[in-house]
Parts: structure tokens; C-alpha cells; sequence
């Protein structure tokens, strides 16, 4: 997956975010040229970091936004471009040499696929473009020459373990199993987003936080290693591991198990991308494994928590099937976050769009956001 | 520490013993041929362990012994050769490629060194090899261009950690903590030589399981990482694991810590020595993190069990002193299994031979065989 070593500079898409603003504090202690940022709309916050970073280019989805930037920059060198073009255009900044793709949602897939064509290295936290469009990327990372640096710490972990080894036999990949873990499906029925959005571990954005008390993050973890290590999806195993300290796991042939540790700080599988193959002090202190206490794994309580299962089936039917399953699911997750659904209807509706929605077999890249689309409308539709 | 790619014959050093079983188990699993035996005097399981194997040459220690293992045998190609000159030719011998080293005590020494010689790869279960004359012994491999491979199962999970890799930080043995662990020093001087060998964890030998039950054991660990590794004494952690499932692990700079697993099985470590960089099927089961319960970690306590302590002190010293510390070692475990000495005068033994005998600071071969002899005497004496 990695062939060059690169340490150039970066540009960030979703800067104002968790991830974004996690590696530009990394960025900051590597004495790495931020190139470029983007972000939705967050103006104060980029404007922060335009000036802290001396960047030279600055893309704002929201056009007005972008124009009110634009004016409160007038006095740096800075330049502001607004809308999806804009982001594109960061994505392949002059002097970035790798771009970390922290955006949400399908927004990823083409920033993405643009610096891959441009032969950049990609560190990539946006978990949709490897799942509505994992084939495509990864073959225009190969066709290329460029690489792919899983940011997610489970891939991160997976990338660290398998560093000059042999064929690993299965992937295990841990998940603390979210604020609602050991909770019936009853119970599940009645919590609020409130509640979905406090994780014991992680401090993460609001999706992924949704996508966390789901289960649905993993299940798209699940497809994501699929196509970062070229591994059959039944050779791709999820254990609950609720203190988020092995991050996750190799299992070789000959029953070893090689697995990856940490604190819970994004700011390490962050750093490790931006730095790969070395290694720089830690941004986040060490591991005190006296400290942390019992570490324990179970398995999945698939019944309470259907989409992994969901996830699973969506990346066995393949074609865009991973797309109607990310669509659905932004849209229902959206939903509830308006208190306009309640929680075990997330994957209720992600199921009911994966069940009624045509699979298209070998799709193009506009076959999938043309089914990202259909099935956000999809579920608009069974709930209005 | 690995140069070259082998997979041909192997002899085995201590064939009767608990690692050399398990090392013709998987010899025998894997279809590989066996070249030679050595063992002192267990010329049943020999005799047994040559007609199943076809091996053309045994060694045995004691003379009597070899002489009637040789009428035994009259009936095979199998030959005899006693003593300690006929160990050390099965080292060496015709169509061995790897020597396991599995003998137990300072007997280990001269063999490996003769396979090394001889550019062969060692792969040592032998602790007091590198204990007593670690300098000489890497040395011994890098003029010859020979490999040693770990087959302790913390050193084999430390080396798995490195493969590829950045320099690391530091090193994490994890111990057991043996079957005293949470015990105070005042319940530790009435313990008996069964209480001792009744290990929790790991099948293992006499010698090793007081070592186990004393942590001298992991303090020889420590001495052996220092080599195995060129890691500075200071970088080398010792946590207790009750578990012994992370079999040890390596910390990066950037706090990330890479770990092996695995069950507590010998054969694993032995099979990776034996196929390295290749791995073979389990020879052992995989494991079952839903099954182990929690995995817990501790610092040692060093107050109660002194040996790692003692241990460390000998490694600072360096020159003869960690042969002092293994002779008067061997020597001590060996009166507490006869019942001449309580549990807790081990300790007291081995640190007073540190604290009285000289140590000679650029040893030859020839100084460090007479340190053990010297320490062996010096703990006979005190108790005589």
C-alpha cells in the first residue's frame, strides 16, 4: 500500500473538525507547512488557523461564508476559494505533498480521489470514501503510484502490525462498543442523541459519535480493512474491547497474535501517517498499562446492535451496495440527531434501503453517488 | 539479528526436556529432519525419540548412559558419541542448519558458540548462554555471519514486535509474577520446592519454575533482551501480566506499543524459530480473547521478590557478573530443590556472591566458565 516516503507538507480537509484540528496540533509540533485547509463553514476557526499556519490557500464549502473569509483575510496573503470546487482544489494544493482527508460523509470521495490522481499521499480519516467507493480508490491509488495511510485508529493499528510480516490470516478489529454497550434492545428504543453522543473513550465528531453507539462505524471499519488490506471480509473479525487500549490486531497462520497499543488520542495513528515510516516523540503521552486496568474483550452483541450484521451484508453484495449502506445511514443518522427518529430506527431504515434499493454491479464513480443519493432520498421518503 | 533464510535440519541440545520435546513435536509437524540429539542421561525417551526421528547421531552426557543407549541402538545407523565433546558435536553435526539449544544451566555456552562458528542458526531456549557471556556470544555471531533466534517466548514476541520496524523506545518483558505473586516476603520463607514448581501458566522444567517462582527468571530476561537486542539496560520494563497472554511488547517513540499474543504454548516461539520469516500453521490452538477473561498488568514487586533487582545489578556490572549471578544461581535453586536452604535464601545467595566475588571486567571464555565455577563454590561453601 505505501511505496514512497514522503514528509513534505500537508493540506487539511475538515480543519475546523475533530480529526482536522487534531492534526494540525500534530502539524504544529512537527514543524510541518500546512499548504491548505478546507472546512464547511466555521469561519472563525480557519480563520485561527489561516493565520497561525501562514496558509496559503483556504477553501470554504459555503460560498457566503467563504466571501466574509475572504474580507477578514484581506490583510494576509492568504487565498479563499468557496464551494466544492474549492475543496478539490485544496486537495491538491501546491507544496501539500500529503492531504489529510478529514471531511464527513461521501463529501470525501472526490478530494480524495483527485489527490490519489495527482500521485499525493492520502491520510485518510474519511471512512466513506473507502466504503461507498473502496474498489475505485484503491485502484487509482495502484494505477497512480500513490499511497493510502489509514488514519482511523483501527486501521492505523492493523498498518502498524502488519509492517514487514508475513500474510496475516485475520484482521480483529476492537471496538469499545459505545456509550450503549451490554444495554437491551428495549432500552436502545428510548435514548436520546444526548446520550448517543457522550463516548466513554473517544472524543470524535458528532456522526461518527452516532456511528459509534450504532455499531454502524465498525461495520464500516469492517469494509474499509477490506479494501486497505485486500482481506476477505469473513477473514475480518470485530471484538468489543471497552477500554480502547489495543486498537487493534494480526492474527497469523501460526496462532500469533500481533496487536497494537495506545492511549486513546487520535493524535498518535495521526502523527504516524504524517511521519511514516519513522516515528517522532509522542504528541500524546505514553501507555501506563498499570493505570488503565483490566483490559477484556467479548463478543459483539449482534442482535441488539444489527448494523455490523448490516455492514457485513452490504459489503458481501458489493457494487454499490456500500453506498446505499453509507447514504441511508447519513440521512437516518441525521434524522435522529433532529429527534425526527428514534434511535433502533437508524438501522432499521439502512436495512430497509439495502433491501428495496437496486445494487448496481460494476458502477462507475457517478453509479455511486448517484446511489448515495438515492438512498439518502430513500429514507427522507419513508419517513415523511 | 537474522541475515540469512534456512529451513533444513535441526539438532536439538536437551531433547529429554521440556523444550526439546516440544521442539521434536514440531520438528516432527513440520516434516523436518533431525539431525542430532543431545541429552544427560534419559536414554529411554532417547533411544524412543532417535528410532522415531532416524537420527544418525545422539549425544549423551553422562559416559554409562551413552554406552548402553549405544547396545540399545546396535540395530540402527543411529550413533552414539558421550560426553561433553560428543554434545558439542551434535551441535556441529552433518545436515543440521538450526541448533536448538535447549539444554539447561552454563552447558548451553560452548555449543552455541561452536554452532555459531560454524555459521549456523541457533535458535537458544537457553537463558544462561547469553546470561553469562551475552558479549562474546554476539560477537561470536556477527564475525560468523551466524543468526540467533529467541525461543523464550518474550524474547520470540519482542523480535515478532521488531520485525521491520523503528528503532524502538523500550522494551516490555511481561512476567507471570509465578506462583507467589501477592505474596509478602514472610510467607515466602516456608515455601516448598512442590509449592514452587507448580507453575500457573506455563509447563516447564525444575530449574525454570523455581527460576519462574523467584523471578531471577525474568531478571535473566532482562540480561538476554539487553543482548538480543543492543537495548540499553534502562530501556528493558518488566510488568507483571498473571495471564501470559501478551507475551511482551515493544514501546515507539511516538507511544504507540506494539504486542505479541498468543496462547501460552511453546511451540509457537520454538515453530517461529524454526521458520522464520515463514509461519506454518498453529501448532497450538489459536486464542480466544473472549475466553481469557481480563488481561491485567502490575508493576513487580521488587521488595518481595529482590532477584530482578539483583539481576539488573549483576547487568550494570557487567564483565563476569552475570556468570556470577547464574552460578551461584544454579547452585542456590538446586539446594533449595534438595531442601537445604528456604525460598527466600536464593536471593540472599546470589546477591551476596555479587557483593564478594571479584569480577573481572574484559573476560575471556575461559574467566567466564571459571566465574560460575567460583559462584557455584562460593554458595556451597556458605551453606556447608
Amino acid at each position: 500500500m505505501v511505496r514512497n516516503i514522503v514528509r513534505g507538507g500537508i493540506a487539511v480537509l475538515g480543519s475546523t473538525g475533530s480529526i482536522g484540528t487534531q492534526a494540525l496540533d500534530v502539524a504544529r509540533a512537527l514543524n510541518m507547512r500546512v499548504a491548505a485547509l478546507a472546512a464547511e463553514s466555521n469561519i472563525a476557526l480557519l480563520e485561527a488557523q489561516a493565520r497561525e499556519h501562514s496558509v496559503p490557500l483556504v477553501a470554504v464549502r459555503d460560498t457566503r461564508a467563504a466571501d466574509e473569509l475572504a474580507k477578514r483575510l484581506r490583510d494576509t496573503r492568504t487565498r479563499v476559494v468557496p464551494g466544492e470546487g474549492g475543496i478539490r482544489q485544496a486537495a491538491v494544493a501546491p507544496g501539500a505533498e500529503t492531504v489529510v482527508v478529514a471531511v464527513v460523509g461521501a463529501a470525501g470521495i472526490l478530494p480524495t480521489l483527485d489527490a490519489l490522481e495527482a500521485g499525493m499521499r492520502v491520510a485518510l480519516a474519511n471512512k466513506e470514501t473507502l466504503v461507498c467507493a473502496g474498489k475505485l480508490v484503491m485502484e487509482s491509488a495502484r494505477d497512480h503510484g500513490a499511497d493510502i495511510l489509514p488514519v482511523d485508529s483501527e486501521h492505523s493499528a492493523i498498518f502498524q502490525c502488519l509492517q514487514g510480516r508475513a500474510v496475516a490470516e485475520r484482521l480483529i478489529l476492537t471496538a469499545s462498543g459505545g456509550p450503549f454497550r451490554g444495554m437491551d434492545a428495549a432500552a436502545l428504543k428510548s435514548v436520546t442523541p444526548e446520550m448517543a453522543l457522550r463516548h466513554p473513550n473517544w472524543n470524535m465528531g458528532r456522526k461518527i459519535s452516532i456511528d459509534s453507539a450504532t455499531m454502524m462505524n465498525k461495520g464500516f471499519e469492517v469494509i474499509e480493512a477490506m479494501h486497505l488490506f485486500s482481506m476477505p471480509l469473513e477473514r475480518i473479525k470485530v471484538l468489543v474491547h471497552p477500554q480502547s487500549v489495543v486498537h487493534s490486531m494480526v492474527e497469523y497462520t501460526d496462532g500469533a497474535v500481533i496487536a497494537q497499543l495506545g492511549p486513546a488520542d487520535m493524535r498518535i495513528p495521526i502523527q504516524y501517517a504524517l511521519t511514516y515510516p519513522e516515528r517522532d516523540p509522542a504528541p500524546a503521552g505514553t501507555l501506563d498499562l498499570t493505570a488503565v486496568g483490566a483490559l477484556t474483550f467479548e463478543e459483539p452483541d449482534e442482535g441488539t446492535f444489527p448494523s455490523l450484521g448490516i455492514a457485513r451484508r452490504a459489503a458481501a453484495l458489493g457494487g454499490t451496495a456500500c453506498a446505499v449502506l453509507n447514504g441511508a445511514n447519513d440521512t437516518a443518522v441525521r434524522m435522529f440527531l433532529e429527534n425526527r427518529i428514534s434511535f433502533d430506527m437508524i438501522p432499521a431504515l439502512v436495512g430497509a434501503a439495502l433491501d428495496k434499493l437496486p445494487i448496481e454491479k460494476n458502477p462507475s464513480l457517478q453509479d455511486i453517488i448517484s446511489a448515495v443519493d438515492s438512498a439518502s432520498g430513500f429514507v427522507e421518503r419513508m419517513c415523511s
